[in-house]
């Protein structure tokens, strides 16, 4: 697959993720625009693009990888991803669960406080 | 549920994650026992026991978990696990890709390894 | 000893070391009152309601748990418990200082801070 | 060489790195004085006074180290200390990219936006 | 106190954790001495001879650093010495258990079987 | 740069580390040759093929930062690609001191011990 193709794959696979905003990439593009579109073509169209996991398994394993890293800034955007395509929050905090036994509860006490304003911001945006 | 029921439940998903050994709980059993029949009726039998997530997407998670945080020893017995429970090589080669992006290549190469190995070793048993 | 007994063990165990606050355990109560539950039995009253190691000294390994794995949020949190039962800042400062040969000095600069942090504000206390 | 002489060495490459702040020393002199000269005749007079490497050298490894383990806010310190001893904001994105490569993004992300920061900073002052 | 003193401190205190045998700073020697010269005043002679806290609380918290760091070699090492200056198995797997609350099982897994091998050798030579 | 080109660029380099092998590369060729392909482009080409830094500056970042994150499989290899590059056992252990002041000297020590195994295995063949 050509460079312009996986660009364009990476683009619609950031779309479904977050339809609504860039994901955060506009900081890249500002520094090293060659990093922006790197990850753009790499990190989301060849990835992320490779269909022997599908988006959902994806964002999962995203959330956990993250969520294990203690990576906050990351875990947050990404959670709005997971939601976005479809995981409910019961699902994200089984996940949350699991986690902690291998990479230990504080980690997984960030995430929860993560997840908890994130569907708390939803609901208020949800009353307007 | 009562913790005999954890506990049974725990036994259950073990058996079909390693279904021809006891998955390296018996060197625990031999220092404390009461933290092996914790691991089992709790991680077992409590997180892994919740349906909202199914058996082998926990696997999945779980091996990305110990690659992220390059635990070889945890992650050699849950790619068993994996493998047992109908987890494709080209799937857990899918999700180190994916682990890569989150902790980096090191970590993977080493996944990439143990995976190796266990594959020679089924192909080397299949053969007799 | 019943769920419930672990429950009340470890409830009592909070109270020492945060009497006057919950201890941040209510945003998980407000998501998975089921995950609360299970910190609270299990990590307070089982873990360290085992008397085989008292309270001051659990306190102090949970402190340079933390800091070597640089979870401020939950180091925050411990030191004040820290502090409650009994520690005092010279024996937190000799810790810290031994962490730092195995976790590097970035997380323990970090543990210094929000220890200072702690004590300036107990002093604003005191002197209203 | 005696202590007092690592200490003043140490002073000396702290004003090459900081030469318009403290960097950051003055909180532990607060609580422990003994660490703080601790940090000063060891970290800097003795390890970065050993010519073996190059202060630019050391700078850059620092901010590497620093970006692979998470740390932002001795990142945030080392990257102010990297451009005023003269290493090019190129030379610093061209390091993180390497770092991607065995860290991981998620932390690389990090480092770019305090590194924009700080650039950000710079550019306002100089507009003054 | 001098350079002197702190070495001599230093060494008091390793023979206290490893009677028997130079607990593996050899092979550091051949390499650099100042290394080894350094880690013997520093870590062993002005760390842990500060008696604000004594050396059982100090090899407890060393093991449990260890631990939850995942750093094996260390710890394996530190578990002889923790054994030497009186900490009981029943400590050591106490805390390996409450570790396991803020780091994870797979470490305090590997952390057991390091342990057990200890105990089996310990036993094997005292039956001859 | 057209992916050949990049990969030719990745190929000279590795070369120039690991002039006597492949580098350990051939294992992910055989488990999944777009991995191999991937960071033969990816990580030699483009990012070490990046002249902002040069091939000695970059092989000390990699050591340690591999150093650092304590994965000592990858260690080892780009050690001996540093010792290819002209990088002097002392410069190398300089930047363990270093790296020792932000990750701790566990993963230091280890780093010691592999540096060691390789000098002596050089020196062993220069006998024959």
């Amino acid at each position: 697959m050509s460079d312009h193709d996986l660009r364009e794959r990476g683009l619609a696979i950031r779309r479904r993720l977050w339809p609504d905003r860039e994901g955060g990439i506009s900081v890249f593009r500002a520094l090293d625009p060659e990093y922006a579109e790197f990850i753009l073509a790499n990190a989301y169209g060849r990835v992320y693009g490779d269909e022997t996991l599908d988006l959902r398994t994806r964002s999962l394993l995203t959330c956990a990888t993250l969520t294990a890293l203690g990576r906050e800034r990351g875990l947050e955007n990404h959670l709005r991803g997971a939601l976005n395509v479809g995981l409910t929050p019961a699902e994200l905090i089984a996940m949350f669960k699991q986690v902690a036994l291998y990479a230990g509860y504080p980690v997984v006490n960030d995430a929860f406080r993560i997840l908890k304003a994130l569907l708390d911001e939803r609901r208020a945006q949800e009353k307007k």
